[in-house]
């Protein structure tokens, strides 16, 4: 490594900037869903049930789940991983438009509901901070509702997200076993946007040390924490932003799938997702002035420095003319052979600084 | 202490930035509520009144009060400390939705409001300006309006936000005596509103305490606490605004609870918060205003004081200059032996960096 | 006065920062109607009048006016000054909304329209321009338009605002006297946002000086002026914005009060009343604009100054160095002892900064 | 002349800082048209025509237009030069409302579209480019449909406007002769809209000069050029702005004056005018980013400067004070008397500044 | 090449700032379509299809294609290159109105929908990213949809947009095959839509290596680097953002030559340009802040080199003036004649440097 390389590192630290993640957050493509690679392994999980009796199955076939569409029971259809054939297979059975299988299997979708034939299709992402790499991380979530079932598509077979759903449904006298099918939907998309403020609250943890560090000590390390953590919050409002709209489309929606009295439960979701949003508005502003008072920091302290220095070269140049004065080589130089020439000179070179000194004191320049 | 945290104190005042305060008001996650702590005690107060009579009692357990659910008079229950069981017994007995119910026992939502089963909800924040750690402190307020009774939950039983409402009730004059409950719930909306001006007027206080200190002196605290007040700002603004929803909401509702002479107080109440509103986004012009001519005076006085020094070093150069050439050592020099050589020298010395700063002067440099 | 001080003094005219002005911007309370002063005394001017006759009383005592509620001709009332107790009499005497009673004695209220009981109720602020204190001035004047009534209500019995309308009326074959007492209202609001443009005229003019100034001089006043005047501008907008809306409402209205053929002038007013709050906005961005350039022009003054000295500093930097090298006392000094040495050596003091002089100014550095 | 205004006058080229313009844009009126001068001459033109005949006749006397009223042919009386007198007559004989009358003597006013009476009545500015003074110039023009004749209003007598709509007129097969009135103003408005684009062309022309002059040089000059520019944009967007508004309310208007197949010609001047007020938002745009490219070269070659200043500053100070050492006047000094003595310090002297040199170099510093 | 010269091209690369490119951006005037020159060539291809079958023509003379307006298949005509008079015979055949013949051939259009006499007109501009001159190339792509056929306009004869649909096309079962020619056209404006994306990646991956070269470099092209970049977004999001009013205006068209079960198809379309905005918008918000770092980068830097110079010439000051009092020709200068005097001078100037050093280390500053 050479010292210029030395040096960059020093001013920057480039590790952090990880130009990566630019590159992650810019190249969205929802269009190029050839894209995505089929998952390896797809876990099915199906739970039957109304008031009365909750069956579970596990399947790794997806023709096996195909026998709970017309049944009486609600059926709750969960797919942890994509292969476009599976959810092609599904989409078919279901009668799930073409349309709304290709964004199933699509990428970097933004949120949106859509409502095709009798069947009411929401994609969600679901966001998780990763405290390691201190990003926040995406995974798309399809809700399908239709007449008496949900089929859930989940990207990652790894994370399960519906873990606080599956508690509630075995518990006989939940609401949830009480309710239809839409009721399932709406614990699903509450389940996912409370959980946007975890999410939320760890940013805000970050901004939190982050300000910490910023007044103690603006490093210039600072100014690119502060940059990721935008980056970060631009993946967190592009998330939120549409969430508004695809809940308020659902309230308005007089679709038959969704009963009246499930209504007002949406409306508690979009209390919370519209606070979601402002939130993350005050978290840009709060950046921001982050960002004003890291550069006002740095400015200061540079200033200090700058200061300290020009006030001592500025005291010590009458000093040199003294000495030059004194150091000219003219035969007739008055003092030069009095006792005391030096010491008044050396008094001189000394007084007058001191004097400046006090000068610039009182002013309140120093 | 070391030197350097010494300095950096010094730079900084710490305490001023409270970043504990940044994260209060990051933090915000309307849908734990299972964080909030039952309070200890919980004090009940009920106000059942008519235009003729007026009955108050203080209870402390839940049940004692409803009875007041159908009688024919109006009935106020105020309930100072939420506590999560007392809550769900008065909700299940005045029909109060679970949804609600569990808003009531939330932290940090944001200001809404529900019609749901002929009940009217609605939730406010009170502001109060903490005078001691000048920061905006928020008690949330649930308004639930019903047949011929109003409930009402406060967070804090030490502060008490309706006492002038108490003491109009007490006269039998009173416009509050003769009208039904939707004009006590008006009443009280209206007094919430009322008082976003008395803390608006408290922080004008400290921003033209803080201008005057901008103008003044411009020392490094001077950012710090433009910083702090931002934040109050954000604090009062996503207080304010959702508020302006709500009775919006309100007006637009066509909620039999409402009688129609009401809806003209309510527009009164809308007036009052679309100006809160405004004169909130006035305080951000004049805070951000604040902040250009706290960095523009700090950089003047930096300036003028790097330009002094810079002309004091520029001046003294010539000096120095003069001084070498007849402190050279050639065998000839002019003058060298002439009486006035020295004083010759010594004149043009200070001559030069004279005619410099009548030059310097002149163009307005210095 | 200390020496510190005179400079602060010297650095930013305090006096110019009226911070007082901020607190009387920003202590804005419309609540607080208990605040208001009652008016010593009140002036009570009635015209009574109809195509054919007019006839014009002045009264002192409030009982005076009240018989014309009912006559058949148009009536105005005139009210200067503003007593709680009068306004409460007349407003009871002719029915109007104790609400709108409150308003009219209310202070620093938005600019709002009230349509209660068949009666118009409009509040606007005149605004005046103190040519002294250079700020702008408000008169809050409340309109109450009845079935053949008009009462106007106007807080500085010193200043009346309704002298052309005056003048208009007694005019008989005027368009004021042929038509009802809507329009009348009308030639009211039409007289106030006229006023507003000579207000704008008026800071026009010093927004012109103040260019003037910025780009003659840049001194350090200029920033506390603009600074001054961007609080000004929050008055005017303030109370320009809110009168959109009240005439939009106005034109909207299917008030009986409001015939139609007098909507065409209120439309009129409506183009005036846009116009000027663009005009407003375009003053914002020439304010803005102001003050970049202020900035920029500051900076490179002293950017002028600071490189000039550093240039004169660092070309001096080598004669003494050359002084230095002479003056070393070895024993062997090469040309010391040459009769052109010293020559020589003043040469090359002048020759190189000259030279130096040369390559900067050929590179465009100076 | 004296030497601080020469300074002045270099640093800001004041005549390019017209401070008039300022006041021209910003002391707009439109309610005071009694500062309107009658203009000395009126040029009257009317051209009477259907699908198969024209006429074209020109008068001096407003009276002489006055039989074209009421004959079947379509007729266009363009009137070149405003008085006063004359549009009150011509307004009462056609039936035009007061109101329109006004807004034709009107100045400054904004543009806008009125429907009174069977009249529509529309408003634009014309807008010119102004080589010479490199300033948006405006030309006030009213058109009048009624019912079989248009009346056109221009300020100007100098400029003619409409000719090629004259031109298209005396083709008997143009459409303009095949269609009915609404079509005429249609050409107008269309032909003004046109004429947008092409003074946004030649402020695009400017805006690429001094983009290249900001690149090349970065003078004094280029911001006062910005800023003046940044003036124009105010001025256009001013005029175009509103248009939309005007253009779409004709589109929604239902008067009986515009036949449905003429809208389709509208919303072709919607599309225009949208994309006008569009690319005004893209000159902003580039207008900002030019600015912040200037401060920031102005800020790179200032920082060039200084640091060379500074490196040549702090390069010569090892030597100084090798020549100090070596030109003390101690009885021991070692090397003093040696032969090579001076070489070993003068080598010094130039040793340690290059060995810095290479090391900044190697840094990056310099 | 004259030294100024050299100095401002290494300044700031001339080359990367093409100001020409600022004038293509500019220079828009969708109403000169008089500039268009006539293509030199046209190439007419004809797919006339049905479920059953598709023939396939190519023809140059326009004439031959008007024989398939009327037959039963879905003909689509594809003209690859504008000719003012081939595009008015084929306008006038198939009976599209005039005023959508002007626009095919008109320039620089922004992106519109218009329905005109049973034809549903959309014109969009295809987005190219040429790798070479990094810039964003429009071609204007005119989608002109009558009953039973669609006419397709490109400007460039040398690139074909439409190669993916004609190979659709081909396959007999394809859905293209089996529907209408609405969806023929959603399956256009789907490609040019989905083709956004891919200009955008380019566009991402620039922004991305731009960051890493801000990240490492900061040298000054990086500016330059930007702007150019902030140029090429203005063309990207004048032609993604109206395309959204495009769809919208298809999805709310009653148009009986849309299908309904068309619409969700492009519902799906308007998801997608819904997010193309958002992303354009975050491309907006990333590069903002890079300028920010870039900014924020450069001056760190230059701090960080004045500091070394400024604290170098300080810590050499006081040796400077050491030297200075040891050499003055006082007769009396204690420790002259000392044995270990010079080597005490020496050692000071090297000490006190050190000192400070120390000092200024401890502080931070250094």
């Amino acid at each position: 490594m050479t010292k210029a390389e030395k040096y960059i590192r020093y001013l920057i630290p480039v590790s952090l900037f990880s130009t990566s993640r630019t590159k992650e957050i810019l190249n969205i493509n929802p269009v190029a869903n050839v894209n995505r690679k089929d998952a390896e392994k797809i876990f099915i999980t199906v739970y039957d049930y109304d008031e009365a009796s909750l069956t579970e199955h596990t399947f790794t076939n997806i023709e096996d789940c195909f026998g709970f569409k017309e049944n009486k029971h609600i059926s709750w259809i969960n797919i942890d991983g994509l292969r476009r054939k599976e959810v092609e297979l599904i989409s078919e059975k279901f009668e799930i438009h073409p349309l709304i299988a290709e964004d199933i299997t699509s990428m970097g979708q933004r949120p949106k509901m859509d409502e095709v034939d009798n069947i009411l299709y929401c994609l969600l992402n679901m966001l998780y901070y990763n405290e390691n790499t201190q990003t926040v991380e995406v995974e798309q979530v399809s809700i399908v509702l239709g007449n008496g079932f949900v089929i859930t598509f989940q990207e990652d077979p790894s994370k399960d997200v519906f873990n606080p759903i599956r508690e509630k449904l075995k518990m006989a006298n939940s609401k949830l076993r009480q309710r239809g099918a839409d009721y399932l939907s709406y614990s699903m998309i509450d389940l996912i946007v409370d959980n946007y403020f975890y999410v939320m609250e760890k940013l805000g943890d970050r901004i939190e040390q982050l300000e910490e560090e910023v007044i103690r000590f603006s490093n210039k390390r600072s100014l690119a924490r502060i940059n990721q953590l935008r980056k970060e919050m631009i993946v967190l409002k592009r998330n939120i932003a549409p969430v508004r709209d695809l809940i308020g489309s659902i309230i308005r929606s007089e679709n038959s799938l969704l009963e009246e009295s499930t209504t007002k439960y949406f409306k508690d979701v979009q209390d919370h997702i519209m606070q979601a949003y402002d939130l993350s508005e005050n978290y840009r502003d709060i950046m921001i002035s982050m960002q004003d008072l890291y550069i006002n920091n740095v400015n200061l302290r540079m200033n200090e420095v700058m200061k300290v220095m020009a006030v001592v070269t500025c005291l010590l140049a009458p000093a040199t003319v003294i000495g030059g004065i004194f150091g000219m080589n003219f035969d007739v130089i008055p003092t030069m052979h009095n006792q005391w020439g030096f010491y008044t000179a050396v008094f001189l070179m000394l007084a007058i600084p001191a004097g400046m000194l006090i000068m610039f004191k009182k002013r309140g320049w120093f």
